[in-house]
């Protein structure tokens, strides 16, 4: 049996997510499709995680095992040219047949982008949001060292998730700025549904509200969805890397 | 009296360019539809130059003349919010009566982005030209000193262009590297129709032939379209800026 790896770029505009559902256009559907006219053979695609609709990803893997030797550039070709122009395979490798996508990757990084000045360029790839201006970014740092580590993060995860484990751990969190966006970047052993997206919402209302960090630890321990802020859209959320 | 600049971005991927044709959508069409519905006038909108079908803009800049009062805060947010998405005024500024964004344009300067990797995030913003990776950037802009200052460039003009005048003077002419883009960037104080893409393509062809510098300078010196390389598509030129 061989396991290959894929490392997959997406724009998700289009896309109900990742995750293969009924009458929906989803990334893991159209790669499987596309994958079946190469080798004839329905695959088990498995991501490293789903990601929502209109989700974006720079470097999403996955991995299928199959009994088919495959030349791997060429077969990475050959599948490219027969997705849609919005997905990529960026590389492809043999890997060891234990390899799984999901239950190996140890920590996983979310870029949320922010655009400062509407562009019809980065339209689709960051939220406009105009107040952003008003914020201080090196205030807006200071409250990483609440998120930082092993906490239960309920209070942002969508309500009707199905995990039952809230506990994720954060290394890396941190907001930059360039001359047109402001990004943040978070990277975590595992994220829940709606995070990231919440995560954003909820650290720019705070920095409305003079940056209270005693307030955003409030609201971790709360363990409840409704003390925290709105979600951000999909459209500036980007699923950045996975290691493993 | 009162003349108004506008400065324009746009994404020209699904516009047939800047000048009104009939029967296909042009910047310069929706643009004066919608200042039509604020101001309930048909203005006379004038450009810096024209930009081809599916050529971007970061930054083309037109004027307009009208006995209206314009508050220009306001008017520019109620004409990006009629403007589709893919065009958006970056600024509006009232000037004095004399500007003419065409005959007083002083430079323009034009990049065109050539991506190493296809992506989807990039896709309608660059060409993906696989072979630019066996080419050196620093012996492509020894090419540069053939073409700067005062030369005829009928070479790299459109056979069938309108235009008599072929002199062309160029100030600025640059490639240079990033992770993932190779980019050209010229300014010169005009520009004949395809002159950028047609100078990328022969500049990238003669990076083939050992970067023969005679070899561009008798292009340059036949004064004939046929003795250049061909024109790049227009989805990786921008018309980058509009000096006066």
């Amino acid at each position: 049996m061989n396991n290959y790896k894929l490392t997959i770029q997406y724009d998700g505009t289009n896309y109900a997510g990742w995750q293969i559902q009924n009458n929906a256009a989803t990334i893991q559907q159209t790669i499987i499709e596309k994958i079946k006219i190469l080798l004839k053979e329905d695959v088990n695609l498995i991501g490293s995680g789903r990601t929502d609709a209109g989700v974006h990803a720079w470097g999403q893997v996955a991995n299928f095992r199959t009994d088919s030797q495959i030349k791997v550039e060429k077969f990475r070709y050959s599948l490219n040219s027969l997705l849609p122009s919005d997905i990529n395979i960026k590389s492809i490798e043999n890997v060891a047949e234990s390899f799984h996508a999901r239950f190996d990757a140890k920590r996983r990084s979310y870029m949320y982008i922010i655009s400062k000045e509407q562009s019809p360029f980065y339209l689709n790839y960051s939220y406009f949001f105009t107040k952003i201006k008003n914020l201080n970014i090196f205030k807006l740092n200071e409250l990483n060292s609440v998120l930082l580590n092993e906490h239960d993060f309920t209070s942002f995860a969508r309500k009707n998730t199905e995990t039952k484990n809230k506990i994720c751990t954060v290394y890396n969190i941190k907001w930059r700025e360039t001359e047109d966006f402001v990004i943040f970047f978070v990277e975590a052993n595992r994220f829940l549904h709606g995070m990231v997206k919440t995560l954003v919402g909820t650290i720019l209302e705070l920095g409305f509200e003079n940056y209270d960090k005693n307030k955003l630890n409030e609201i971790l321990k709360a363990k409840n969805r409704e003390s925290a802020g709105k979600a951000f859209p999909s459209k500036g959320l980007f699923l950045f890397k996975v290691r493993y």
